[in-house]
């Protein structure tokens, strides 16, 4: 029996800055537009929402953007996170493929988010923010962002999609343990909460909708911000540290990857390790594939529009130009709430469009096989998120089998599965379905796409 | 803001050998008698329920075990695990003192038991064995065995101590993922189990009649051996890696700690970090203090007897001298289930009768108060058993700053709780109260102690 291999980096390997694709992309994004005017927005229409230094982030063209000293000795705690040679599970499966992982669970929160907690609230404190308002799906970013908050002695109020809320009851308990406080969402706290309750009282949420919440309280609050765990270029590029930490542990094992495959909910944790390497690719270096993996039952990157649509279902967030379903698509309570977003990063989108990268679907139950399966190789239990990036890395092992090719495999184990054992309870005793959206609910939501869609 | 210090070590610094403390004893340890004859046991009368290495190990007085090659290898997963100087906590304390810990929580189990885990397994599958059978407290120990099983392709049988089981749900989905069963304890699946039923069909089950019942399933099959995760000398050396490599990271701090602080339930944690330190003190190095923490409702060391007793209720196994508060105490359902045991492994209290170590009780609400602390400032939330050692290391913390002394503090934090999340529920919601066993009760059990222990 071959053990797996860990590829450890020192701190002073901790990247000293984040990379920003903006600054290679061949093509520029379109830009966010005002909800209400329809125009591209500036830093000021931004500002009740967010520091100025995460709005100078969002829209900078700059590669790259220096980590501040008090964020990197923070990431000292768990980064740099190690990178796995799944040797165990490459034997299981008896592919000649070789199969890496990096593995971001080992953060306090259990997932990457934290790398972009720590700077947000970092960037926040300096600039005077007392509180932050956020929302969060399966709990990761909640918890993550609450963890920041105890750091830096910032209030935070969290708003968890309902169907997430009941689903996993002990990431309430995690954020409260950091002192946050946490809501099921909908909620009757907020405008926009109390609206999706009067037309459905038993509404599962979405994260459109808490988005909406958490937009809300923030806009009416003055010592507030708003905090947003994925999809914005600026918490992208703050993922960026997994790839760069990955790029130097692969040229450590002396190898290069013919595929990065990661899941893709906003698009973060799939940014963070696949832009540097596509960064490298369009700076004229190696050539490879990336796969973004997704659910069947939200599948935006694969059946989704490319147009302008809203981040939030209570149409509170300027229009950013992505793959949507539509801001009002409820997508199906699957496990993977990390990933139930209507939208998907405006960064991620372009890329696809552009044709750096790829999309597949799949659907729960054969993630789960393929997360079981992985923990009992390699030890690790992943999030129901992380499971559709082993379920990717698994058929792309078994292809490079069929074809009996040698192929070197990178996927993103964004974070570890303890607070959603419920999905794993409810997948061995056989009651995990697989859920999918209807069709003419997605009709009708694309049909509502704003009329800027079209230029 | 000051962040938390890590002192990260390199694998060649995990170590190659484990330390075997009797080899360090002024005085040597009491022999363990057979459960029939009252004779001293040899090595073939464990040979039922322990692989032949094992038992060798269990009874050698040599100082160095090597560790084999292919356990060292799988410890590379998450060895050497981190040790980090709780600067923030420190601040939060005001305190002079400098509070170092070791978090084992980086196991793919989540808590220093794989440590113990991986190397019984290793024997066991060298030896032949098919099956493992063991018990459980709150989970951590037979989620470690689970991981282990499936790592050596072995069939793993795990009695999970009821109270716990109900407290825990997901620790049985984790065995499950690993691809272990596990069971209720009180069970009707053996003799031992269907006696306490009889008596008592409400039992909340105790860590002594879990192990009767998993000693009777692998006394009865050919092909199944027992396996014990604390208590016992050789596991109790397995866990030194954890304070051989503190001795390095304390070294690379340039400090040495005036005080180690371990919770103790059969002892494995804390002997995991101590032993160490009190081998070099043994053997003229430097002095210190080293304070066992246990639950006030289950305070084998500050309350129960030194003398043989049983290590299980239903009196299957060897007796030991140890502290005990008498095999058939079964201590309230307070939410440490991994101290839930009414013995204390004979070496932790050979050492307690030498004057070597001091011990200390608490109650669970105290202790969750200081886990709490412990995550604002420090990110990790502890399991309820962490807690009793963080509870101790602030007291020491605490002292210092009333005496003005700037001592050097070193604990355990042996595991994260991410499975206990319904404790620290019940402790925000105000729910969590401190259990106390009934005097009455403790005097019978202390009146049913063998008669040998009285010589």
């Amino acid at each position: 029996m071959s053990g797996q291999i860990k590829y450890n980096l020192d701190e002073k390997d901790i990247p000293t800055h984040w990379y920003n694709i903006m600054a290679d992309l061949p093509v520029p994004l379109a830009p966010p537009l005002h909800p209400g005017t329809g125009q591209p927005v500036g830093p000021d229409d931004l500002a009740p929402l967010f520091p100025m230094a995460l709005i100078m982030q969002e829209m900078s063209p700059d590669r790259d953007h220096e980590i501040p000293d008090q964020v990197r000795d923070i990431y000292k705690q768990w980064r740099p996170s190690p990178m796995f040679r799944a040797r165990r599970l490459e034997a299981a499966l008896d592919t000649p493929a070789k199969i890496y992982y990096k593995y971001e669970g080992v953060s306090p929160a259990g997932s990457h988010k934290p790398n972009t907690a720590i700077p947000q609230a970092y960037y926040n404190k300096q600039e005077g923010t007392k509180r932050l308002v956020t929302e969060t799906g399966a709990g990761q970013w909640g918890s993550s962002l609450a963890y920041a908050g105890a750091l830096f002695d910032l209030q935070v109020d969290v708003y968890m999609v309902k169907v997430s809320f009941q689903q996993k009851p002990y990431r309430k308990a995690l954020m409260e343990t950091y002192g946050a406080r946490c809501v099921a969402s909908p909620s009757n706290e907020t405008a926009s909460g109390r609206a999706i309750l009067e037309q459905d009282p038993d509404s599962r949420g979405s994260l459109g909708i808490a988005i909406s919440e958490a937009v809300e309280v923030a806009a009416q609050n003055e010592d507030a911000k708003y905090a947003l765990g994925s999809v914005l270029n600026h918490v992208l590029m703050h993922q960026t540290v997994v790839g760069m930490e990955a790029i130097k542990q692969l040229e450590m094992a002396g190898d290069y990857p013919d595929v990065i495959v990661g899941c893709t909910g906003g698009g973060s944790n799939f940014a963070g390790i696949a832009f540097p390497f596509i960064g490298n690719k369009l700076r004229g270096g190696q050539d490879l594939r990336v796969v973004a993996v997704e659910p069947a039952a939200c599948p935006t990157l694969t059946r989704g529009q490319f147009a302008y649509d809203y981040g939030d279902t209570g149409h509170l967030t300027p229009m950013v130009k992505m793959h949507t379903l539509g801001s009002t698509f409820i997508p199906p309570g699957f496990h993977a709430g990390g990933l139930r977003y209507h939208g998907m990063g405006p960064l991620v989108s372009h890329v696809q469009e552009l044709g750096l990268i790829e999309s597949k679907a799949y659907h729960q139950t054969e993630c789960f096989a393929a997360g079981v399966q992985f923990a009992r190789c390699e030890g690790i239990v992943p999030a129901p998120e992380a499971n559709h990036a082993v379920k990717g890395a698994i058929d792309e092992a078994l292809r490079c089998k069929a074809e009996g090719k040698s192929e070197t495999i990178l996927f993103n184990l964004c974070g570890h599965g303890h607070f959603d054992m419920q999905a794993y309870t409810d997948y061995f005793a056989g009651n995990l379905v697989d859920l999918d959206y209807d069709e003419g609910e997605l009709a009708m939501a694309l049909a509502g796409l704003p009329s800027v869609a079209a230029e």
